[in-house]
């Protein structure tokens, strides 16, 4: 096995978030589950929803792309995989991701539909309520892998949500193949109940043959995989199945099986909780860099943690501060 | 003279904002006046400055634009004419002017250019340094004028910035027409000193000739446009060719004259300059609403810097919070 010359190469969702400002009575009012994430199907419904959102602002977004641009920002090296359209939106997202320090070679897609964006819609709780209209990120081929790269990064980082469209599932499918045939770790994440309630066969299946070294999900998503109602019985169960397990619990913090080995952080404090967009995925990205870095299980649930923090102190899921600078001055 | 339906009509560049950070030697680099706004003509050396821009995000701005958007968000009805493209960010563009209850109905323009973006870096000071292509915005036809709508307003506003491509400033010297012939006001923000650098010599001759109602200036604008180098000597010569003047002073706060009547206002403290992008913009519009309201002179001033505090705490020139409702807590 040759050395890897990437930290973290992801595939997901290549999408542009429309934030706005909105009251739990317009979430009761279009049936949206705060918190969640729905899947917008046609680009009318999506037109729709846009036009009874207030005004907005883009920020490049994506569950597995945030990710990714987080270690970029904490000095790891990754790629990212995924489809934008030939339009502007798509530009945008090329252009962020790319700026970021992200390696990012996916060819457009010319036509429609146009580059995914997601509708978020931020309660005064900070809470972030999604509806994706998937575009061309739902069409990426098998063959839009860069298998070298692939084999060339530590670890390969993979998205619940992408699993949704049939294209982009085949070809984790076979990105999973691919890491594993190099000796690399695969990583996932579980994104949403929703989506564990559409895929949770295919989701224990990966577990169960052993094609998953960590797993990163919340509490909610654990219980839902797990099938279970209690949390401790949950993490038991699939602790057994993965050789990392991360479970991310909001406010209360978040904890980490290693190989029997347990670690808990708690909460990084915040000023103002203003948008939780990309919570998740930051956590992610500080515990993969921590991980990428050798450091040790604790030390990388606090980087997750800081990581998450300076998130979800401001709009948006891309960080906004130099988090390497953030993060060798809090760790000392 | 029929009542005014309308608070304020404005006419500007129809802009989305792209807004990044830079540090002073990026703009030392690349030859930017610091708070400055230069044009940048092609396509190309547009793409490639993004290219050399770190992550962004998109927000809708234009000076005008911003203008009547705060003073929407303070509860005025507004509407607003410019131009934007038949494309995405056209789209994103005329969808928050319109959420934030602006009427909007200028048709957008088929085929290139693209609508107008505005690069704009922030460096850790807060200042912004903007590079602007003007893409569809400068094709704005004196067709595209609502006359009606333009009649039935009780002030037109116009901004500077707009006078530099010529399509736009024939509609603007038509709209002063027009809103002259039914008895409305007309405002006018200088912009920029570069701007007046290349149409001193139009401003001029639009304040002479009498066509000014309420012009807006910053310090420098002010000095530029008298020709002097006193503040004390620019202020008494432009008072006197203009029934309202108002000059903002940054954080020294601003001044108005209005027919022989004098007030000033500070600045409003803030925790956190954060980015001064629309610092102007929303003072004008605080101002313009105090004096749609039929408030005086001070209390116009003081609405003025209490939205230019709101916009420069955070990234972009819209407002984020309840603007209307913070003016009724703080003027109690």
């Amino acid at each position: 096995m040759t050395e890897a010359t990437y930290d973290v190469v992801a595939i997901g969702n290549a999408i542009v978030d429309i934030l706005a400002q909105a009251d739990d009575a317009f979430l009761a009012q279009e049936g949206m589950a705060k918190g969640s994430m729905q899947l917008v199907f046609s680009p009318e419904a999506a037109a729709a929803l846009y036009g009874k959102m207030g005004p907005g602002r883009e920020i490049s977004g994506g569950s597995a792309a945030n990710t990714v641009a987080g270690i970029a920002a904490l000095g790891g090296k990754c790629g990212f995989i995924g489809q934008v359209a030939d339009d502007q939106l798509g530009q945008v997202f090329a252009h962020d991701i790319r700026a970021q320090g992200v390696r990012f070679d996916t060819a457009s897609r010319a036509g429609e539909p146009t580059t995914a964006r997601c509708l978020i819609f931020v309660t005064p709780d900070g809470q972030r309520t999604m509806n994706t209209f998937l575009g061309a990120s739902q069409f990426l081929p098998e063959a839009a892998l860069d298998r070298a790269m692939i084999e060339a990064a530590a670890i390969l980082y993979l998205e619940g949500y992408l699993w949704d469209p049939e294209e982009p599932r085949q070809a984790m499918r076979a990105a999973i193949e691919v890491a594993r045939g190099a000796g690399r770790k695969v990583a996932f994440t579980l994104s949403d109940t929703f989506c564990i309630s559409r895929h949770g066969d295919d989701f224990r299946r990966l577990l169960a043959d052993g094609l998953i070294d960590i797993l990163f999900a919340n509490e909610n998503e654990l219980l839902a995989l797990a099938q279970v109602e209690d949390f401790d019985a949950a993490v038991d169960q699939v602790a057994a199945q993965v050789p990392v397990l991360v479970v991310t619990r909001g406010e209360h913090g978040a904890i980490a099986i290693a190989n029997g080995e347990r670690a808990s952080v708690a909460a990084e404090p915040i000023e103002r909780l203003l948008d939780t967009t990309g919570a998740g995925d930051l956590f992610a990205a500080g515990f993969l860099h921590g991980q990428a870095q050798g450091r040790d299980l604790s030390t990388s649930l606090r980087m997750g943690a800081l990581c998450a923090a300076e998130i979800i102190s401001h709009y948006g899921a891309r960080p906004e501060v130099d988090l390497k600078a953030m993060i060798a001055q809090k760790l000392g």
